[in-house]
């Protein structure tokens, strides 16, 4: 069985990686001839808006995910029609990922908590928008944003106008900055006959929009609860199938989402050794409708990203229970190259080895 | 880098699993086109002793290593010599598991007890082997043995007769048949640097000469002394890089070695999800100089081989904890397809699941 990739990245890497014990083939589409997921699954080269490719893609596969979201909903919809083939997650949840206002409407209509915000389509709208959720605040792409990109925070009205002319010109959302106590995420699985099984709620730590380190399971059983109920309500609204991610921010005990992610998601790595079942296996099994495994933590973990430059393999080698995953990629100023995972008995213990490393390993962030 | 794999079956397969995540690249030879390597990573396509394809391998990579030991030692000599790559683990341990002989004087050398034994290569020296080692015996090809092909338990004489018709023409070994309580390996790896790390003790079952059910950790910490000793023995004899097993049957709390294999084991696939490294990840790191990962076990851990048959997908994946293992081989009887693994909290529990999956899986074997 054929699973096409939408994006050969390193989720689309990891997913095919997962997936071989399974006994699944793979078939990626990327544009770039060196993609990761590519060195490890055959590549068909081209743009994500070649819906012929596209079209090839989905005939040669018995099921079409990605890892990736911003593929044109349109083209997708163009090159699955007749195909034979399914595509999950469902388009819906990805046209609504795309866009944050369609996002923030979904989470106000599923009753999940949210930040205040305003669409943003002209000098005007902004001007409004200032007023109404006021400053300081955080002004965004509607479309096409990831890791931080297409994002301007907004502290006073010379930075918005700075902000706007820098992002006006394509549809825009002014949304309220939240003075958060810490970030999280809860990454969970659906598969199309209803069973649904979520992870442990993750901690996570960002640095110039781009996640620097995920700890889980992380905070009170309340917040899980919380966290898993609103996922849950996300999952059946779209009779979802595949993996799911929500990013909250954390505010005196309260959770405000911040965005949705149809796919497996940064955050949910330390899941490969430090749950019964990967996220990404999940993802593949929730996607074929096959039985999901356990989401159960097998201890304490800490993810660490490695962002442009990756720390020397000996150095990391030898540090005893230090996962390594190189994604094959070539570093680059602000680029996500690989990451490693360790996972402890305790998080009292974990922590302690994460302020050890991030010090040693001189990946530019430290542990509050 | 490039690691050249000579055999593309699923330890191949599974090497190249374990070593995407480190950044490595691979390249099999094999001469089954849908070879299970062949799927997860290039192969080139051919004879194990055509010594050109052999040398275009080693032109292509950092290192050489085998996924199978009846590699023509001369050829890969030859193929090796000027090619730039280095050849891991080391040609002579691959001649020494190649030939019976050889490995018996080579563990009486390094005083590791096996059985009684006599080379046969004439029905006078059958004769001469019966009356010094008695019977019952096994009498096995010096060569080209695995998975009990090329063996024959001998009772009595008229069964030496017949043993000796089916068997003889190909130089022979006579060994004492043993009533063993049971038998074990012992997995460990070693890099040219000198470090050595030793998994825990494998407790195996065979049936027809075929490896069924592994169980680990096992036995007695003496045991597991005395077996990581003749393993470090025979790791520092060959000066070796990579991992190499050995087999023991166990006898009233003896241990009598029975063979070796200078490659990752049958009997360690449980150490992918029920050890901190996998014995493929230390296999990479072994002959690549890198820091061996931690050997030690996650829990207790049963890996029971799919033989001929593969359970069906949704029946295996709704047990939770169970891990699958499917090496895209078309079923075959007698062919090795896949094998699944578990990992529990208390040796009882492991053994109480393993009962109840035998049962269910019908995979024709029962736990004593």
């Amino acid at each position: 069985m054929t699973v096409g990739v939408l994006g050969g990245g390193q989720l689309g890497r990891m997913l095919a990686l997962s997936g071989y014990p399974l006994g699944l083939s793979f078939l990626c589409l990327d544009p770039a001839v060196d993609a990761p997921a590519g060195q490890v699954a055959p590549l068909l080269r081209g743009a994500f808006t070649d819906t012929r490719l596209l079209r090839r893609l989905a005939r040669r596969c018995e099921v079409v995910t990605f890892d990736w979201e911003n593929v044109s909903v349109a083209t997708l919809r163009s090159a699955m029609r007749g195909s034979g083939a399914r595509l999950a997650p469902p388009l819906p949840a990805l046209a609504t990922g795309q866009d944050r206002v369609a996002e923030k409407r979904l989470f106000e209509r599923l009753g999940i908590p949210t930040t205040r915000w305003q669409a943003v389509d002209s000098r005007d709208d902004l001007e409004r928008a200032l007023r109404r959720v006021g400053l300081p605040g955080v002004l965004k792409t509607r479309r096409l944003g990831y890791d931080g990109k297409g994002q301007a925070v907004v502290r006073d009205a010379p930075a918005a106008a700075a902000a706007w002319e820098r992002l006006g010109g394509v549809p825009l959302l002014y949304e309220e900055w939240v003075p958060f106590d810490c970030e999280v995420s809860i990454i969970g699985a659906r598969r199309r006959s209803g069973e649904i099984a979520v992870y442990p709620l993750c901690g996570n730590i960002h640095s110039g929009g781009v996640l620097r380190l995920t700890r889980a399971p992380w905070g009170a059983p309340r917040l899980q609860r919380l966290a898993a109920g609103h996922l849950r309500r996300m999952l059946e609204h779209f009779r979802y199938s595949g993996v799911l991610t929500i990013e909250f921010f954390v505010r005196g005990g309260r959770l405000l989402a911040n965005e949705l992610a149809p796919r497996v998601h940064n955050s949910g790595h330390w899941t490969i050794e430090g749950a019964v079942t990967s996220q990404f296996e999940n993802h593949l099994r929730a996607i074929l409708d096959l039985p999901l495994g356990s989401t159960a933590a097998l201890g304490h973990a800490a993810m660490i990203n490695f962002i442009g430059h990756m720390p020397a393999r000996t150095a990391l080698l030898s540090r005893p229970g230090l996962h390594l995953h190189d994604y094959g990629k070539q570093p680059r100023p602000g680029r996500k190259i690989g990451h490693c995972c360790l996972v402890e008995t305790t998080a009292a213990r974990r922590d302690a080895r994460v302020r050890r490393l991030l010090a040693e390993l001189a990946v530019g962030i430290t542990l509050p």
